[in-house]
């Protein structure tokens, strides 16, 4: 039976962390990670349509079976929001249109899931990654946050099949 | 020459008005207008997908030159910025996708264009929306929100191209 590929996504407006990996089992192996970013001197709906078809290029590239995005949670700038909306919009539409299922997980979840208590910094997040995925070098930021969260779609996915 | 046809929208995370006008001269007359309600039983990549493709297909039937949107100006709710801004980024995908010039306005502005003042209720836009474009009945809040942007938007192309 063939392995399943998880997307992860780590939605941002200015910059898209993703990351794909394999769920062999309770184990999960590394296939590529990346970030997609919007060019500053386009116009919104420009930045949007790139990022649409960034997304899409790695969907296609990369086939995965599931994917995840972090459940945003904004506490104090309705701008912000806003801004970050958008992008989340292009993003899960595309992903619905390849009719892959799409799970959600606050930040909180992923934390715990990969670092193991959910107050983790960016800098714990990218080392925690980097190990458990037998990484030779550490993903930037954002990438490494899209692992993170396809990580813990993936320990879900496993669990969730184990009780099954 | 043919008249330019203009697309207002109003975007809304559960209902989005849509309305078409044309421009003849310093004069526009009424073409649609209209709402997309998302089915608030789906998933939100399920609801995003529907707003996209009624947008798409509000497109395709009217054919519009030029696209007008709200520029949305959120002052307290973070949640509610996110969630608008999801439905947001989906529309302007589309009205990018075809290609037509998007223009922005603020609420303030709309109001200004064709209530005469900036802080009109919705009752009084819908009554102006009406009687600007010689309508048989009062179009519903959303609707007549998009036909107001749309008017602000030819109001502002008239004027543009007269200067030029």
């Amino acid at each position: 039976m063939k392995s399943p590929r998880i997307l992860g996504i780590d939605p941002g407006s200015r910059i898209t962390g993703f990351g794909v990996i394999e769920q062999k089992g309770f184990h999960n192996e590394y296939v590529s990670c990346g970030v997609i970013k919007s060019n500053l001197d386009f116009t919104l709906p420009d930045r949007l349509k790139e990022m649409y078809e960034g997304i899409c290029e790695v969907i296609e590239t990369y086939q995965p079976d599931h994917a995840a995005i972090e459940n945003v949670f904004v506490a104090k700038n309705p701008n912000s929001a806003l801004k970050l909306g958008q992008a989340r919009g292009v993003l899960m539409l595309a992903v619905r249109q390849y009719q892959i299922d799409l799970y959600e997980y606050s930040a909180k979840v992923v934390k715990q899931a990969v670092v193991g208590y959910g107050q983790a910094d960016k800098h714990q997040i990218q080392q925690a990654v980097r190990a458990l995925l037998k990484l030779s070098s550490t993903p930037s930021q954002d990438a490494a946050d899209a692992l993170a969260v396809a990580m813990c779609c993936s320990n879900h996915l496993a669990v969730s099949h184990n009780v099954s």
